[in-house]
């Protein structure tokens, strides 16, 4: 299973490792790819949609399924 | 003594803690403080300001003595 998100406020690398660690931490997930260019999270792995969402706004940024 | 430094291409928190951190690994380093807004960093303590400089440029940043 894959879910996509959109994640805005990302700046840089820091941003996307700390997006990628936040994501990783949530029951569920195998594997978390977030890219900076396109403001975007791949996540593989049955996680709740709803969990991915509050773990990257809890590390300040904007995010929603994409 | 305090050495002041301008640094550019930090663009969030994250940036600011890398180079804060980076900065305070230099020998002689007593603390650093940080600007985001202002692009700056003052480092307290007897360092050699070329090593201040080349700390921050290994993390990815220009930096020079303001």
């Amino acid at each position: 299973m894959t879910t996509k998100l959109r994640v805005e406020g990302m700046t840089c690398g820091h941003c996307v490792g700390a997006v990628t660690r936040a994501l990783e931490r949530v029951r569920g997930v195998e594997r978390a790819t977030v890219s900076l260019e396109q403001g975007e999270a791949v996540v593989e792995g049955a996680a709740d949609p709803a969990a991915l969402v509050a773990a990257v706004e809890d590390e300040g940024y904007r995010a929603r399924p994409a």
